[in-house]
């Protein structure tokens, strides 16, 4: 793959409607999170629209945290319109092994072909049929642990998939990459993996799924670090992490990015 | 009009109740630019209660962000109790012209009379039928474009239409006012037109709807200024931008107001 | 009761996972709440899962803030599953007396008998069947007004009930507590109330109902004052509010807390 910061480049050049169709917890700090990242989101759900607007977006991003049958449906609306237009999507499955209305809606997403899967390890085992330890949207798994599990599901839909925790894992089932950008305060955070999946959606546009998302993943880290280095806390870590996914440039996240084959 | 400050000195002592049905991104700040502006916030959307309670609430703002066919029937009703009792009421059109759907909520909710219209130029482009760019929810017309439209909208419906960018136009379909406050990170942060329009809802009460109109913009943009001149980025301006509401004395937003006629 | 900072780190090695059917204001705060508190949150919401759900929860707090009759099916699945399993619950009764729809789910979960009931006095009046003045999330009485309805409410449902404002009451009907601990500036922030039950549902988990909530209310309000003596307003304070949460020791609660028998 090229430079981690040539994707970040790409994706500001391009500046992308993102539409995200994620949770209720998640959606205002997903907006600043691709606002500051140089995207421009948009929230729209409803099935009686979610596919029309499907069309216009330039990439999709679908998130189960706050699930219900209703929303649901748009988002299979829309995510078979990117699926049938060849828009780039993004499936963040959160908590998907938690019950049985979780396990349908990962099947019937995943049988609309995601570009990339991103998940912490919990999910990711959950998806890939596996055993998983974790219950609600927190992970009680390793990242490390569901490497294969994460090769297997790429394997078997054809999309990227991203594990993400202390150490990020991204592999299109053949090439694999690590990712050791990040900060202990993230986790004490909620929905910073809901909003990289916006972020990973933005980087799509126009990239190779693999490397965007894997570039995605380090400038996402990166922010952290120092977000982290400056925060005396979870509180003050949220605006120091939108201030450095606005100002950090290309060559720093070039600089940084702590990126290795796998 | 008065001098500006006069008007956030009546909301203060007004206080009033504000009932908002808002989009999921915008709830949380929205009601926080509230409290601190002074006013008191209520979020009232379902059929079942949302004209129940428009009957208590002093002012009623309505926004299309994350419209759901459900939530349309709690904005009508909610929208007509306010028409029927002459309780002021603001609309916020976002992304109108997108689908269907949205021309349609809009044709819906201007049946009823809102008291103020508040857009970005592409939402006021597409609700007064000219052709618009703007696609999602960011505009991709110029406030300057879209004055004609503008005063054609505020002529055919007798609301007060706000125009908001860089630069905010607001008119009566007769007189018109230039408001030049606000800052260059504003575009970066979702919800803050949203949450201007809930603004513009509190100054409504008991005054003169464009004059309260243009008070409430130069009020927002002044608060604007004053975050960004001590932020680092789209982070650190909402915790400022909410203090500067705070803080704002009525003599500073008086001396601070940069309106003219236009 | 044991010393305040006692029931903190009970709740800390719990580290409980605590579902939350909760308004749509109040979710990203309070899920960053309890995150920086120790707990791990999860909201899920929809009856075709709610129930499922509450059977893995540790505790399940319901707040009926921005309510509909789906949301409501929801919460009364979970809220017998908690019933039925033991598992503490806490009601939030948002705007209690302001419909009659709010009116009738308040009547609806309360025969869910709830561990605790926390609201502002407004609220607590309304439950308990006394004449209350507020009208929307705000209260406009005091506390001290309600401790005889909350008493009495204590009485007829078997719950803890807990009236906060400027200074805060707690009962089980027969035994009271007053907390003096908070700051002026948390009326001017959105669901802090809300959030608030959020961390008594993380203390309630293994704990004695009325001391935890006490507990509970003395280390947020610490927080309070703690966030508040550093903040220039509502939004610097909301930043150093989670900070706060996350810094306070179990001994720095015991010397703070300001609780009396009443």
């Amino acid at each position: 793959m090229k430079e981690c910061g040539a994707y970040l480049e790409t994706m500001r050049a391009n500046a992308p409607l993102v539409q995200n169709i994620t949770n209720y917890v998640a959606m205002n700090v997903m907006a600043n999170v691709l606002l500051a990242a140089g995207a421009s989101p948009a929230m729209v759900h409803d099935a009686g629209e979610a596919g029309e607007f499907a069309r216009i977006a330039q990439a999709l991003t679908v998130n189960i945290g706050t699930l219900s049958p209703h929303w649901l449906r748009g988002m299979e609306a829309a995510a078979q319109v990117a699926h049938d237009t060849g828009t780039p999507w993004a499936l963040d499955p959160v908590a998907v092994g938690a019950t049985a209305m979780r396990r349908d809606a990962g099947a019937r997403l995943l049988a609309l072909k995601p570009t990339v899967i991103r998940g912490n390890a919990s999910e990711i085992l959950a998806l890939a049929g596996a055993e998983a330890a974790g219950k609600g949207a927190d992970a009680a798994d390793s990242v490390t642990a569901a490497e294969g599990a994460a090769r297997d599901l790429a394997r078997a839909t054809g999309a990227v998939v991203a594990v993400t925790g202390a150490q990020d894992y991204a592999t299109d089932g053949e090439a694999g990459y690590r990712v050791d950008n990040g900060h202990a305060l993230m986790p004490r955070i909620t929905v910073m993996g809901c909003s990289l999946t916006g972020v990973v959606g933005a980087f799509l546009v126009g990239q190779s799924p693999l490397s965007a998302t894997v570039a995605a993943l380090a400038y996402y880290g990166l922010a952290g670090e120092r977000a982290g280095a400056q925060a005396a806390g979870p509180g003050s870590f949220q605006p120091a992490f939108l201030d450095a996914l606005y100002a950090l440039t290309p060559q720093e996240v070039t600089a940084g990015a702590r990126v290795t084959r796998a």
